[in-house]
């Protein structure tokens, strides 16, 4: 494609979904049901052929520099395509988002003011790697009522692809406008660029990938972008915690699967439980294969630990490394934790109610834990059923993004004649 | 300021707000309302000092080329700062929005999960003409625990100027930090670019001003932006309306205030009801003085009116103008509505049950009202108290902004030791 026919491309995808997604706003609960069924029977019937396609992405791999584990990640099978069909099936189980009356009042002039859950409208998904997330992303924005541009990685493009063509003749066959998803046929990078500049046709953009891909989204994108940049999780140990409690903690929080924005890439440990605490759990991270990074007072303690830069303390190890400090009160553990952390998920482990309250409040991170592991921050642990993204954003959306991340309001208002005085 | 000083000016500003942001994040609600009735006290106490102050704004609205109207706005009265200390007692009686628990469910695993309501942080918040915003927004930002910069119009710098300074003192006066309310202490333009700079230390931007203001901070912006583009509001008379409400309604919300943007700019009428309604209300109308611009078939019925163009359908005339259209149903009403209207505010004049469900669910607007007048769009007839503008955008807030609309949530969890398997 030319320049200028891609941007009559996108113009063209774009139209076309803002307006599927009015149709498909005013569509029963019960249609959206039926496609989500039929999109799962499909990906039954129609496995060999997705896994066909999947062989394409597959060869090509090598030559997109793909790891094995990356390569792991993009195989699609007739199990995998099971589970895929199954986590549909689930997302269909949960309750309708839209039209739900969030709240309601009667005024002094007898209007009924009330404020109605209503999509948000096109949803503009931009994603990397592994192609059940195509699956997955169509099936929570139609079941909220928006209409979704999915533009996959060029690594799972034919896969995708496929997975696309199931999605479309499904809503062929219930009846709805197959612009309500669409899949950009193209790998052409500036094709993002153009859709980042429908603001009058697309409400939102969800980027989820790695951090350079979140960074050029958000700059670009003319409209809201719910983001989701990285996971500096802290845990930090209070004077007054469970040691053993707070070990558990800490191992499980780095190592239960390290490479994930919620796992903890820093302790914070009480100067007054340091000696006690440090040797021990120092001992069974270290055992468990992880290198710590730890500050002067924590080195000492630690046999065989390194010293940490500051730079340590604002880094998302994705691994099994952890920077560990030493810290004078609860108080410094908030301070560093705003300053050096990345507002994603911080546990504090302790027995003492003041302290676990001011921390609770004082820490400005999506989630904020007392006595519990980092890595319970996500969708299914929440019980939102199933999630497109966490956001790191503070407006809108806040942590875990399922269906009613995916919703606004509008006001509704009933009169019987009044006009304004 | 060379660019240079400029830059530091700003970057200086935004960090003191986040550092306050902080302190006034954990501040007790107490503290908040300490502050509010401090101000309300100094607004007049010190109301002399102001309105000296307001008159160097004054001398200069000429150079400005302010109409009589726009000075009439600028202007501060020892009644009107009366009114604005008044406000301000208001908004302390509203309840505290800082700590609602939103919602909160227990796990299976025994987790603890709330939704905890929290301030955003920093809002910058752009502003144009009258100076009791100043107060106004202040208020709101500080009473849901955000830090907030004031960047208010050249025209009423030295007005803006002297209320911020009672502003401050309050903070002081009641041991809150001075960087929780910032002014602008410079009306170079290039401050605002540098501050919509400012991702990691500004929340969000809130502009409140013309169109150009808002599309230039739109695009500009790179932290969210709670927007109010402008109001092409619609009144819809169905064929089964009350034809004597419907004319009440459709007067009301052209003329009861034609500058402002919850006023109607367009009447649609079906097809069935408008030889019998048009005549009527055109003669009211015009005796109003509104100009009618009319579709052919509307024209015939309406004497005196005018032809409308297409473009007349996309205007807010905010003036005695109203634009008329015949129909053939509501479903063309719909159309017509998501075309050519701004999503702001639409009403239905019509006693049917099928067609007001129909069209309060397909209209996509931040109001969509049945048998009430456009002009009850508003945080007060809403129930908000007050308000820091009307949203027009869909994701975070939508409608009038109020002090819930300045919060957003944290997950906080409470646990026992749990760890994921």
């Amino acid at each position: 494609m030319t320049s200028a026919e891609l941007e009559q491309y996108v113009d063209g995808v774009a139209r076309e979904a803002k307006a599927a997604s009015r149709e498909l706003a005013a569509a029963p609960g019960r249609q959206k049901a039926e496609w989500l069924l039929r999109t799962a029977a499909l990906l039954r019937t129609r496995s060999d052929e997705i896994v066909d396609r999947n062989q394409q992405d597959l060869a090509q791999a090598p030559e997109y520099g793909l790891n094995s584990a990356a390569i792991d990640r993009l195989r699609l099978t007739t199990e995998r395509l099971e589970a895929i069909a199954q986590a549909v099936e689930q997302i269909n189980l949960l309750p309708e988002p839209v039209g739900e009356i969030i709240d309601s009042a009667i005024r002094p002039n007898g209007l009924r003011v009330s404020r109605v859950r209503v999509p948000l409208g096109v949803v503009f998904f931009i994603y990397e790697s592994r192609p059940n997330v195509t699956i997955d992303a169509a099936a929570l924005c139609v079941k909220s009522g928006n209409a979704v541009i999915l533009r996959g990685g060029k690594e799972a493009y034919h896969s995708n692809e496929a997975l696309h063509s199931i999605l479309r003749d499904a809503l062929a066959d219930v009846g709805l406008p197959t612009g309500v998803v669409q899949f950009v046929q193209t790998t052409d990078r500036d094709a993002v660029g153009h859709f980042l500049k429908k603001r009058d046709l697309i409400d939102v953009t969800i980027p989820r990938g790695g951090k350079s891909l979140i960074e050029r989204v958000a700059s670009e994108a003319t409209m809201p972008v719910i983001k989701h940049f990285d996971g500096v999780c802290h845990v930090y140990v209070d004077r007054d915690a469970d040691l053993p409690m707070a070990q558990r903690i800490t191992v499980n929080s780095k190592c239960q699967r390290p490479g994930v924005c919620n796992a903890a890439e820093t302790l914070l440990v009480h100067r007054d439980v340091a000696g006690m605490f440090l040797p021990e759990v120092g001992a069974e991270l270290s055992a468990a294969g992880v290198e710590l990074r730890c500050c002067s007072e924590s080195l000492s303690l630690i046999p065989g630990a390194k010293a940490a830069t500051e730079e340590d303390y604002r880094t998302e190890y994705l691994d099994l490394i952890l920077s560990i400090k030493v810290v004078d009160d609860w108080e410094s553990a908030v301070r560093h934790i705003n300053e050096f952390g990345s507002h994603h998920t911080d546990t504090i482990v302790t027995n003492d109610l003041h302290v676990s309250e001011r921390f609770t409040t004082a820490v400005d991170s999506a989630a904020v834990m007392v006595n519990a592991s980092t890595r319970f921050n996500d969708g299914g642990e929440f019980g939102l059923g199933a999630e497109i993204g966490i956001s790191t954003d503070k407006i809108h959306a806040r942590g875990p993004c399922g269906l009613r991340e995916l919703t606004g309001y509008k006001y509704v208002v009933h009169g019987e004649g009044q006009i304004k005085e």
